[in-house]
């Protein structure tokens, strides 16, 4: 657990990834805002969620509002509505970070990558939102369920991309805060990895049965004399 | 190990990738054809093959001859030569099974990924080789270092994808002949995956100075009660 705490907007945070991950986050002691389209369902969230982390400061706000009130937005919502949320949170994202998890899948063909425009969501964020924003991509490739059972650990490494390493390090340490790993995985485009990823993974989860399939980097850090090969 | 034994040309069989896989290929009992541009280079790649693996059938071929001349034919060129090799074995891969292993890097920004056309080189290949031949892409995250250590196991998970099943389980079986664990992971568009994939990873080995880092899946197969989620 990183010694900061920051208050961190989840967009779309009564759905059931971004409510699991505003569960793992408030239980770390970050500040919550539930995000969602319309007041009365983002207090119900918060409702929610305080049930579950009665220590925790948790408030529902409006899309809109609750990027423009948190330090940290995260952008958890369907490929679909990806573009009118990054619209609404545009203002209130200025000189934050803004982590997006958002998967571009497309459905009824799930188990097949579609690359959107601009190659990934996490590049077409960016480039959506501007340079002054500073978009990190990661938290693609976690099963939800697993995510809000707090006693199941994370069996799936985080790939953190973006072109701000301090803004990196930073989700990098919330993945920390929820117990999961993570890696510094590169520049914002590098977050087509992770993001079609999660079509092949789904396709593995059909083909053997497996009950949320996900990755683990492998190699040890430091093994090698220099990092440059 | 499987049961049947191919005879594997490997188009660029004298690079160390190409090289490592055809010396594990060799040791498993299947016949190897080194594929190279010019005559003289393809014997030399055999007899250095011969040398390390006395028991095995190997020969030296031109790439367009190779192709015509094997059962599997396995491409591991580097991604500026995809384009020509293809041109040049494709009337040899008609009917075949051809294994992209072709990692669409763009020097010298090794690091970030760079989609190619068609999204994927596997992709690229698939339509360029036409619905005559199985395109299924594999092998691009193994370090070739690795592969050539045979004292050394390979601990990265291989990601096998292409549009027909039979062909991706005999590449699938290939990769455990050569000591890997290997999974199906869906359409050949998915072969996006694990070529950026090795952007990231190569990202990560300077990051984190880590000699080769590859990926393990993770979860149980048979896990899941229905693999419909």
């Amino acid at each position: 657990m990183t010694g900061q705490k920051y208050t961190i907007a989840v967009i779309g945070g009564t759905g059931a990834l971004g409510f699991g991950l505003a569960l793992r986050w408030a239980k770390a002691g970050h500040g919550i805002i539930i995000g969602s389209r319309a007041q009365d369902s983002a207090d119900r969230g918060a409702e929610r969620l305080i049930a579950l982390a009665p220590e925790a400061t948790v408030t529902g706000l409006e899309n809109g509002a609750a990027a423009a009130a948190a330090e940290i937005v995260v952008l958890t919502v369907p490929f679909s509505n990806q573009s009118p949320m990054l619209e609404a949170i545009k203002p209130g994202c200025q000189g934050k970070i803004m982590v997006d998890v958002t998967v571009p899948l497309q459905p009824p063909k799930v188990r097949t990558v579609h690359l959107p425009e601009h190659g990934s969501a996490g590049k077409g964020a960016q480039t959506f939102l501007g340079d002054g924003v500073r978009v990190v991509s990661a938290f693609q490739n976690v099963a939800a369920d697993h995510l809000t059972d707090l006693e199941h650990a994370i069996d799936c490494d985080i790939l953190v991309c973006g072109n701000d390493p301090d803004a990196r390090e930073i989700v990098v340490g919330l993945a920390e805060d929820a117990s999961m790993r993570a890696w510094h995985a590169g520049r914002i485009e590098n977050s087509v990895v992770s993001e079609a990823l999660t079509s092949a993974l789904i396709f593995m989860n059909k083909r053997y049965k497996i009950a949320g399939a996900g990755i683990r980097i492998t190699g040890a850090p430091g093994s090698a004399e220099n990092g440059d090969h």
